[in-house]
């Protein structure tokens, strides 16, 4: 592995950041409720305003406005000019970027409650928060029944950070004109209908768990897609049973990082034999080493804990050497490696030795 | 007010601290593990360790304590070299600086479920955070039945930070000899008996809650003070009873944060009341912007809210100018400011008019 990090700060900064850290939860509920009562909007609709002004406006006590501005001045969301508050760039982000705000509903619909289970978790290697959801032994069997708010903010989670990718990968998947997919995981199906819009004889065949399957097949129908894309039930963590056979390309977008190395070592063989010797095997994945902004790798290792706490709790947003030590030990030699696809991703081409 | 903070941050910082606050619980979580799990401790102990190695002597699993030294990379609480972890200055206040574990356990026991309805207690004006902790209107009437370890982490929070100011004051509080102080909200009496240690004449009368007056005469008793300090029990937000006459020192120490600016001026106005023309009002407080370091400041920002959704709902750090102001208006001058008393507090001593 690269090195990574520093030891630098002087200890002013590494006790503010220290403090920053000890009182996080807190902070991150005030940046929430300074969004979702209507403070922020209200500075950046009107410019600037006073705590009473805004306090007037919203119909808020004087007091509540008061400490809530002024926690933003410590996060930076805003700022003090003449007795009126301002907003920030950083304020801008928490009231109008879009994955900022999905990553902010992630954490608290998904993981706030179930994060306080983190320290079990690690030490009985289950995901010890999940039960604050439901009663799953992991999140993807009750994905479709997730409580209240918690599922709209999985689902915008899940797809933000995937379908932004797909039109990117479509040449390059195309390239060589393949004439049939094997879509390991597919999930919903968004992936393969993408494909068959794209390329009007490929076919392509789903693997997933029912669950997803019977959405996959819903989706596909009403795309008018059935004759070129097919779903296949399959318990993808039984080892025993193997992948169907003959695809030019099989593809796993996002997929792996819902699995221990272990298990993902045991995906890859049976992705490796049901593949003829031209095929070629996609892997399409966010790791944290191999990202441009420190913002994208603070996200993957944020969101390693969610696979901790509340997913399976045994699987992560991986380092690229994690990955490639599988590829190398499965009997695959990678043929291409593209960084930066979307924002965050890297696509792997790999070929049998 | 003056001005504070600004907008200078270029956009890629500003995203990066949009995505620190969008997944601060997550992240507070795992610092919080690294260091019960003592993962930090080794680091400290061992100057450096792989995954494998800490995995192996603390009896945890290498996915573990993978996935939280990687977190803790983003956190900047370690970094990496040569495949080896080492701890950051960060990483040492997290694990061994006194503030900083008072404040996280604070955050933990005391507020983390609790902040989950910071928004509805600003909505309210009531703190709705503290039903997690029991069933009372404020957490004064509830702190000798505070569960679990929330009593002592809201314990060492509150003495942590008026304790070590004490032997400060005691040279300019005696300065002129006085004869006697009353201790307004002397809680369990603390200063009250450093007084009577710091002068063997000195008179002192603590005017608190029912309960507190019980734990305070109990400790004054152990300490054999008897004789020089007495304990009047009183609901202090009953503005119609008036403050006991006479003494030459009234003294309010980190206590106005527990009451709102309406309620301080009532309390301001019986001060002054009860008060001979050659009698002195002192405030101990912390102001939060009256800070030397930014850390300060942000830990009274995040204090406040507590204020909101735990103790009492209306009450908070204050604004040096929010308390200048109630000063003024009751008819009071400012005599002396001293500020920096210990790390954070402003001693402000007050002259009628």
């Amino acid at each position: 592995m690269k090195d990574f990090g520093s030891d630098k700060k002087n200890v002013i900064q590494a006790n503010l950041d220290a403090q920053k850290i000890a009182f996080a939860p807190i902070m991150f509920q005030a940046a929430k409720s300074l969004r979702n009562l209507g403070i922020l909007e209200y500075l950046f609709r009107n410019n600037k305003a006073t705590v009473k002004t805004i306090a007037s406006a919203l119909n808020l006590s004087i007091y509540g406005v008061k400490v809530l501005l002024e926690a933003g001045l410590s996060l930076e969301l805003v700022y003090l000019k003449n007795n009126e508050f301002l907003l920030t760039k950083t304020g801008y982000f928490i009231l109008r970027d879009k994955m900022t705000n999905i990553n902010m509903d992630f954490t608290q619909d998904v993981n706030y409650m179930a994060m306080n289970h983190l320290e079990k978790s690690i030490v009985n290697g289950k995901p010890e928060g999940l039960k604050e959801l439901g009663d799953w032994d992991t999140v993807y069997v009750g994905l479709s029944e997730l409580p209240g708010k918690s599922k709209k903010s999985w689902f915008d989670f899940d797809h933000y950070y995937s379908d932004y990718t797909f039109p990117e990968v479509m040449p390059i998947l195309f390239k060589d004109h393949p004439k049939s997919f094997l879509d390991v995981g597919g999930n919903t199906g968004k992936f393969s209908m993408q494909c068959a819009a794209y390329d009007p004889n490929v076919k392509i065949t789903i693997l997933d768990l029912p669950g997803q399957v019977n959405v996959a097949r819903k989706n596909i129908a009403k795309a008018g897609f059935e004759d070129r894309i097919s779903a296949i039930e399959i318990n993808l963590l039984d080892k025993t049973i193997p992948f169907p056979k003959g695809f030019d390309i099989i593809w796993m977008s996002q997929f792996i990082d819902c699995f221990s190395l272990e298990e993902i070592s045991g995906l890859f063989k049976r992705a490796y034999e049901s593949m003829n010797v031209d095929a070629s095997f996609y892997i399409l994945e966010t790791f944290w080493d191999l990202q441009k902004f420190q913002a994208s790798t603070y996200s993957l290792h944020a969101t390693s804990l969610y696979f901790t706490t509340v997913a399976n709790g045994n699987s992560q947003m991986y380092h690229s050497q994690d990955i490639l030590s599988v590829i190398e030990n499965t009997g695959f030699v990678v043929d291409e490696l593209h960084e930066m696809i979307g924002m965050s991703h890297t696509l792997i081409k790999c070929k049998k030795k």
